[in-house]
């Protein structure tokens, strides 16, 4: 893509009340647009960001044996009334029509996916299934403070599984916990994400979170290193000790909750009296757990533990482009040549590629910006360049560049389709 | 992938209060389900398709240049207010925070995107610019009763043009015109479908719609058979002959919107002040132009037009899958093995198939399911097929099947990648 026509620019400076260093970087590198506190528009670098955490997402859903369906975000009051939420949800948004037809925005999906279930569930040969979806969410924070980590209107997949007993789901369970971490890990911050006991509400012992290390976080995790786990403080006075070696010399570190998967059992099936028949005959109740992941706190999540002083530092797989291709000196002909060929035999690579084509602005601008934008290679075109015998390629994560001839370039990029 | 993981099943009935084709027939095969009127849960076969038609129009918007972005659904009161539609626009939704601050729940996004363009547009060299998404919406129906055809909440593609003058806002017109007759032809309603002059509200002579000739229309409009173009019958008043050739004998036909396109001119920069600097230096309106598309409703305009008494016919483009395979007698091993093995074959060669692998159906029940949710080729493994040489092909649009040896059966599908 050409930058010239990204219609977005980048900033000197972010909202006054943008505080997190995520929506500072995002909002001045023209990834989103703050409508209002907690709500964002996703711009076309940062939606290429989250189209491609949505694809890995997607495909683990998928390996999981996820179904991939679509629910809406208007709510019937009857259906959260019927789980006792409408009244005790307190970040529950309320909207009625001019008919008086009350409405809940879904911040969650149980009071639908389980009146969904309900009709074409019946028997335990319907068992197990496991539905999900990603879709935009509502929840009514008052003080939105931290970027796109805990938005007003947020992008959650959300997998609800459905089993005919205890047993299947914890199998399940732990199929949900390497799809997790497969996703935590292709998004680039795998080594900085643990798996966290946390509470379990009045219904489970423990629920489990992913937690990412992070000075942003608003939770505190303490860490067994030996095991890579940890237990959230919420607990820590029930679990003070590693659950799974005994280990209590535990790390105590901020961390931000990145997913989170939870046994809900009998919760909502209940209220809703989905039932199946079992092989004798009997009706019994549908054993449920709830699996979730917010699409934009992870890239927030990302952009917190990855950038450095200069920008953001996207790992390859959710990078907006792979190759930042920066033309200097644009009056130069040939170096313009030069460059639009280069642009073209990416294009034609399939190396997806932005290039910084714009002629109004100096090297040092078009560094600057370069590095806060974080796409993982810049490839540079310079009269110097051109001289030196090709085009100049540094790592937005090294600091020394290299010249490769143009010939060469492609071979920088081994794993190209 | 298989029907029995299917999460859906097909039903006898559609909810009593479905009164629609495309809502009966959606909601009988499992593509949609009704959460409550006018508000739709999209199940696998029907999100496949939704999905398909998404891409159609992506494809067609990033062709005329358009560049993607995703706007929130919480847009703040005072935005609609400077537009004056918070009091005027009847069918909005209107949600408040418990600290009393006020949101509408967006139903269009020239509140947001006018916003939005002045951030990154200032210069005669920033324009002109095309933004587009695809993004749910939301519109207070208080009678919604055509299924997909008219949502509470709906999921849209609109595109917002930002020009320095009206002729280039014309250009772009043509273009628009141009995409869109391409996705309509594309999602298979091409013959269907004419640009129909409209209300051109009190800032335009005339806008533009295409409009789908189908009895379930809410509109009626006057074609002129030899330029293929329309008159929608609420300026027919105003014009009563073919906009192109004059001729007066008008073909009276209700059809569907399924999407229109329309010059807003200054009638929402104005309100946000969105100007320009031109070449002289001298603060310009930026002149605009918007475009949109309802995805469900032409998935449903796709039902309601192209179904027969069995059930829907799907244009291959926009196909949940492109075949399904049928096995039959399933208690006969070498059947299913078989069965298998097309099934095998055909997720190599990455035909998508619905593979209708259960074992508690008769074969009509399987051909009367098939019918309803109609995949254009149906391909049938059963003793009989087997015995006479191989598989049963038949298009769903075809009444004659012919038997194909399991080799051959590529060698139908040749556009295959």
């Amino acid at each position: 893509m050409l930058q010239s026509k990204l219609f977005t620019k980048t900033r000197k400076e972010a909202p006054a009340d943008e505080v997190s260093k995520n929506a500072e970087f995002l909002i001045r590198a023209g990834f989103v647009d703050k409508l209002q506190a907690g709500v964002y528009t996703y711009l076309p670098l940062g939606l290429r960001v989250l189209k491609k955490i949505e694809n890995i997402i997607r495909e683990e859903m998928n390996r999981a044996e996820g179904v991939e369906i679509l629910m809406p975000s208007l709510h019937p009051k009857e259906n959260w009334e019927t789980t006792g939420r409408w009244e005790t949800m307190d970040d529950l948004y309320k909207v009625s029509d001019t008919s008086g037809r009350e409405n809940a925005l879904g911040p969650t999906h149980e009071e639908v996916v389980v009146p969904l279930a309900k009709k074409f569930v019946s028997s335990y040969r319907d068992l197990p299934v496991y539905i999900y979806q990603i879709q935009n969410k509502f929840r009514m924070e008052l003080r939105a403070k931290s970027g796109v980590l805990r938005g007003r209107e947020f992008i959650m997949k959300d997998l609800y599984s459905f089993h005919t007993n205890e047993e299947d789901l914890k199998k399940y369970y732990e199929v949900m916990k390497t799809a997790y971490e497969n996703v935590f890990k292709r998004a680039g911050i795998g080594i900085n994400t643990y798996l966290t006991f946390a509470s379990g509400g009045s219904f489970s012992k423990y629920s489990h979170e992913f937690q990412a290390v992070s000075e942003a976080g608003e939770d505190t995790i303490h860490i067994c290193d030996k095991c890579r786990i940890a237990v959230n403080e919420e607990i820590i006075s029930d679990q003070s000790t590693c659950p799974e070696c005994g280990a209590d010399d535990l790390r105590k570190e901020k961390a931000i909750e990145v997913g989170n998967i939870f046994e809900l059992k009998t919760k909502y099936s209940k209220p809703f009296n989905l039932t199946y028949k079992d092989e004798a005959g009997n009706d019994k109740d549908v054993i449920m757990g709830c699996y979730g992941i917010g699409l934009g706190r992870l890239m927030g999540t990302v952009v917190e533990i990855l950038s450095d002083e200069k920008g953001m530092v996207w790992p390859e797989e959710i990078a907006p482009f792979k190759v930042h291709l920066l033309e200097l000196s644009s009056d130069d002909i040939e170096v313009s040549k030069k460059a639009s060929e280069v642009y073209e035999m990416l294009n034609k690579a399939g190396v997806e590629t932005l290039h910084d084509d714009r002629t109004d602005k100096t090297a040092g601008e078009k560094f600057a910006d370069s590095d806060l934008i974080g796409i993982p290679y810049r490839v540079l075109v310079s009269d110097k360049s051109l001289k030196a015998g090709g085009v100049e390629i540094k790592k937005r994560t090294e600091k020394d560049s290299r010249i490769v001839s143009i010939d060469e370039l492609m071979t920088e990029f081994p794993q190209n389709k």
